[in-house]
Formats: C-alpha cells, structure tokens, sequence
C-alpha cells in the first residue's frame, strides 16, 4: 500500500536529483561549522552542559506530564520569568518547541472572526499556524507595510494579527518593526514578530522587538526558539500576562503536549545567565558575520547569516559536499526552503569562531564556489 | 489590545470557575506520582540520566539545526534503529515531539486526494494534523469498525488514512487493531496507530501493533512520543523505510524544526535499553494498574491508567487538591480534556511503585473522593 502510493513520488524526486537525504555528525568530528544556529556559540559552553546535567539529576530525564497535569517545574517558571525580563516583556510561556510555539500562538487567537496578514517570507511554522487556526489569511509582499494597512483597513473580522519575523532566517534581512507595530496600533490589531533570528543576536541580545522600542506593550507578541542562541531546545511566546494565561487554557499545543524536559530549561536558562554575564557576546556574532560578508564581497545583513546565491540547486549541494570534504560545513538550500526560489548556501555566524577560522572557511567556500560554477 | 480581546475571556472562565492554572513542582518533593506517564519508572533511573549527560559532553547541549542541515547526529540514527528493531518495524523517524510526529506524519500523507477516518477518541494532536492536512476528515463513533469501513467504502478519495490509538489515554481501553487493519487491507487503507500510551507498555513492551501482529506491515504506521514509556522527549513515526523517506522529503514539520536534542535521544535510548535488559517490566506496569483497579473496584483497564469518573468538574479538581495535600499527586481531566464529557481522575501505574506506595495512594484517593462527593 504505501509502497504504491509513496515509491513512484521518491522515484520522481529521484530521477529530478532532489532527493533529500540525512547525513548524521559523527562524534568527535572537527569541521568549523557554518550551518547551525549556534550563533551564541554555547552549546559546547561547560557552563551550559553542567546545569543541563545537574537538571537531569535534579528533575529527572523528562518532564513527564503536560504542563497542566504535573509537567511544570520551578525550573519552568523561572526559565520564563529570566527570559521575560530580559526581552523586556510582561511573561513568557514555554513550549516544547519554537514550532508549537508558533502553532500554539496563532491558533488561540485565530478563528473566523480573526483576519491573520502574513508577510510573504515567514517560517514554515507561522505558515502551517495560518493554515490550522481556521482564519482568512492574507499574504502580504515582504516587508510592506503599506500592504498591511490596506489589508487591515479593509478587513470585516473584529480582530487582526500580523506575522512577521524580526531578522528573516534565510535572507538575514529585518522586518520595519518600529513601522509595523504602529500599523498595528492605528489598524487596533496585534503585531506578532518571530525573534528565531534575533533573540540574542541583535539589540545587544535583547532582541530587534527590544531595540525597535516595541517591547512589553499590550497589542505586540513575540515567539522565539531556544534551539538556535539559547543552545538548547524549546519555544517561548512572550507577551502581556492576559495573553499567557489565554494560552493556558486555549492552547491546544500547549495544553496536549508533553512540557519542555528539565535539562533543556536548564541549558537555556545557564545560556541566557552567560549571554547576560557577558554581554558583549552579540557583538562577536556581528564582527563574524561582517568577516564573512566582506570575504565575498556581500552587504552586511542585519542578521547573523550570510545568504550566497547559487546558480542552482545541483551546484548548491556539490559546494556545501566540496566544503565539508574540506572541513567547513555549510548549509545548502534550494526550493521549497527558501523565501525567493534561489538556491544558495547559508553561512551561520557564530560567536565563538576565530578570525582564523573565518578566514579559512571563507578560503575553502570561495574555492568551493569556484569549482561548480 | 490583548487586554480588551482577552480580559473578558478570562473573566468569564474565572466566573465559571475553569481557569486552569498551572502548579510547579519543587525540587526534592516527596510525593507518590501517579498523574505523570512515566510508565517504566525510568525518569530517574541513574543509567537513564548518565547516558543523557554523557550526551550533553560529547554533542552539546542542542542538535544546532534541522535534521537536514546538521542537526541529525549519529546518535539520532542509533536511537531510530533500535525503536524501529524493538517494534517490529522496518524504519523510524524522530521528531521533536509526539505531537509534531502526528501532524508531520498526517500532513504529509494528506491532501485533497486523501480521505482521512478517524476514532472519535483520537488525541487533541491527531484531530489538529487533521484540519492541517486539506483532507476530507471523516469522524466515526469510538472502535467502531463497521463505521471505518463504511466510510472507506464510500469514499471517492484514491488514498484514505485511519487514524487511531492503541491504548487511548483517557480511558485506557485499547482499539480493535487486527480488525482495524484487515479492514484497511480490504479498502487500499493505511492504519495510522498512535502508541503514545502503548510502546514500552502493551504487548511486553513492543507495544499494541506488534503484540496484533500487524507489526511490520505496508500499510500499517504506528506513532510514538518519547515523553512517557521511554522517559525523555520527543516523537517517532515507524513504519516502512519508503515512508520514512517520503517525511524527509515531504514532512514540514520534519524538515522546517530543530533536531531534537542529543540528550533526549540518549536518554531515550537508554531507557530502551534498560527495557530490554529487563524485559519484566511492562508486567510491574500491568500489576500496578490492577492493583489500583482493584482498589477502586474498576475493571482492569488494557492500558496503563486507570480513570475515576467524577461527579462534575469542581470535584475533581477538589479531590485531586486533597490527594496532594495528602502526599499523592494524580491527574484531573476536566472537559475539554476528556472524550466523553464526564470529569474523572486519571491515575497512572508506573513500574517503579511499590505494594506499599499503591495501598497508600489508594487510601489517600478514596479519602479524597469521599469527601467532595
Ligand atoms: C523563524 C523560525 N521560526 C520558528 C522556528 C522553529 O523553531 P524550532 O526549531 O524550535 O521548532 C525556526 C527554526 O527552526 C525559525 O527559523
Ligand atoms: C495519544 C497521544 N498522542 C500524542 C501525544 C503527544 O506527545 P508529546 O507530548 O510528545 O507531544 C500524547 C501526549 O502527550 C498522547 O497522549
């Protein structure tokens, strides 16, 4: 039956050579990575691998239970009570993944009398919540403001959000927060913007929502991960405290799902400790993502990624394999994982890299590049 | 904003008295659980918590990135080897939870060619991958095989898709999976099992399907969360490896989330392990679940929780407020988070608990309920 069904899709995918396949780590290998979302460089930090194991040997390998039967721990509460402060925020509400947080989210506010606007470059995640809370949703031209407020102007529903995200995570470029969140104001809708990208990237680490003046005010919602700066596992909506208790008893991602594991909340919890005892780590991701542009020559984006466009998706695969043959790894990704259809490799800063691995990855990506070409 | 959209929500669930708050857990608190689904007593297990240490040193604290771009670790593969070995299925496939396994797995089966069945009971992540899917979904009356066919015989749809449970995890009662898969092998079907609350419990351990014999089949898939049997967190769909590629390719929630992380998967794989090395006990498991019926002179449930209707939705919560007080913790399951309306508390076994735990809790449950009713 499945054989039937699935084999001749795997077989097209196969014959058009986009065939995705997995390519486990091993341990102990020592490339200079470029692909993963590290951009804190923490996740090999003693500090943070210390207070996960402690939390394991405190609380146990797992939550569980869902938060509302006996999954919350005080580890749970005070991880949200730090990262609230920090992003300067009434609360935040933990879920099991930056993904169901998103879900989670829209869902509790979406339904018919909820229009959601869409600007056209936002994650999976936001696009799936779009399509499960049973709302219209308009999809607007990326970073266009003026788009928002005619679709918000014009709209029946009683209510509105706006999805956004502060640095978009394939491009790196950032949302006009500052202008969208008065659009939201002036239309009476919320703006929820995803700081996947910014939360302890940009504004010092407070986030671009912070930096933008547009924090802890009552109709702007942010959701981020902690599996990319935090260095650890989980999602968090931060909002105003009527939103977190809504999403307590009318999220269904939340409500039906196993809580975040101890020693996930822990790591993220010891990073966040770090980020805020040595702040000038967001600066380092800024000096290495500037190394990188200026090593091929490209703006500096707003963001911790650099986006190298390719001639295709063949060529992408064949560099980023040249690349780890030679040590670096690197992401590729071609359609459907990037916004404009343009296949390219994507270069991750990460703080804890050297100028001298800077220097060689760019050395091994440029020859790379020039090889497919 | 929120505060006029959410306030009067709030407001009126306090008036009726369903808030739902959430209760941290403190360190070092000295309570008989039985409201976490830590069926196999491994949460705390010193061989469980070392190897998940053991995995922050050598992998870090986060996988870093999705399972394509460099999140898939050799130990993610390790881990689904040995679940898909130990259930009898030709391959596996980890998500980040077990309610991002069900909409991962469901979305990318469905689509408007299509139709989806599904059991009334199914849990709150099914009927979600349902609305995610632009299926037709088709709701029938619970372990109703008659109604499954019928709607399979009907239906235009080319592709269809029975979505149930093995053990469901309110009442504990088991579906009817042998006839449930003969009946899809007669209308070109698949049967989606959900082992959440079977895996590591029924069948000895290789859970429901396999114990059926309709393990290992091509069109039976089953899915599992993490979070309870094996004492982690995190999701698996098993099923043959031409499925296995299709979620890698196709899967959004698959491809568009961060790996889970390295702990997780030792920790799950250690759990395994111990399971395996000691095969007895799921029968702890089943003997504790008697031993709590019996007390309460309910039939032995299939599963592993026994459920206690209540008189309404006040009690429950009452009388699970008096059994903490007293040194038990048990679930209460209120509407909507029960399938059939009625408020009941959930009491689950676990393989770690003693005689003396068991009469203990029993005493201090029958107490409780006494005097709220
Ligand atoms: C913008 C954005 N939102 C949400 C997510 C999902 O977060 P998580 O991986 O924790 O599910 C990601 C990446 O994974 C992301 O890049
Ligand atoms: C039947 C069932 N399916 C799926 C899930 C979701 O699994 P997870 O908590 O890992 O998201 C649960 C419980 O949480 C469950 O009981």
């Amino acid at each position: 039956m499945l054989g039937d069904w699935l084999g001749p899709k795997a077989a097209a995918l196969e014959t058009r050579g986009l065939t995705r396949r997995l390519r486990p780590r091993v341990a102990g290998e020592d490339l200079i990575d470029l692909a993963g979302n590290d951009y804190l460089g923490l996740t090999h930090d003693p500090r943070v691998i210390e207070a996960a194991a402690d939390a394991l040997r405190i609380w146990g390998t797992g939550s569980t239970a869902s938060r509302l039967v006996s999954g919350t721990t005080s580890l749970h509460e005070e991880l949200e009570d730090e990262l609230a402060a920090y992003a300067g925020q009434e609360s935040a509400l933990l879920f099991s993944s930056g993904y169901l947080a998103n879900l989670g989210v829209v869902t509790a506010l979406g339904g018919p009398g909820t229009l959601l606007v869409s600007d056209e470059h936002v994650h999976a995640s936001l696009i799936d919540a779009g399509r499960l809370a049973r709302s219209r949703v308009e999809v607007v031209p990326h970073n266009d403001v003026d788009a928002m407020s005619k679709v918000l102007a014009e709209r029946n529903e009683q209510y509105a959000v706006m999805l956004t995200e502060s640095v978009f995570s394939v491009l790196s470029d950032e949302a006009p927060l500052a202008d969208l969140a008065a659009a939201a104001r002036a239309h009476d809708a919320v703006l929820l913007v995803d700081e996947a990208h910014g939360l302890g990237v940009t504004g010092d680490g407070h986030g671009s929502v912070h930096a933008a003046g547009q924090a802890g005010l009552d109709h702007v919602i942010v959701t981020m991960t902690l599996s990319k700066a935090m260095a650890s596992q989980g999602g968090v909506v931060l909002g105003p405290a009527v939103l977190r208790e809504h999403l307590i008893n009318r999220s269904r991602p939340f409500i039906y799902d196993t809580a975040l594991n101890p020693a996930a909340c822990a790591a993220a919890l010891a990073a966040l400790r770090v980020l805020q005892s040595e702040p000038d780590r967001p600066a380092a991701i800024h000096r290495a993502t500037a190394h990188l542009a200026d090593a091929f020559d490209v703006p500096h984006p707003a963001g911790p990624v650099v986006s190298l466009p390719m001639p295709g998706p063949h060529q992408t695969v064949r560099a980023a394999d040249l690349c780890r043959a030679d040590g670096v790894r690197v992401g590729s990704f071609r359609p459907p994982s990037v916004p404009d259809n343009i296949s390219r490799l994507r270069l991750t800063a990460n703080a804890g890299l050297t100028s001298n691995d800077l220097d060689r990855a760019a050395e091994v990506i440029a020859a790379a590049v020039a090889q497919v070409y």
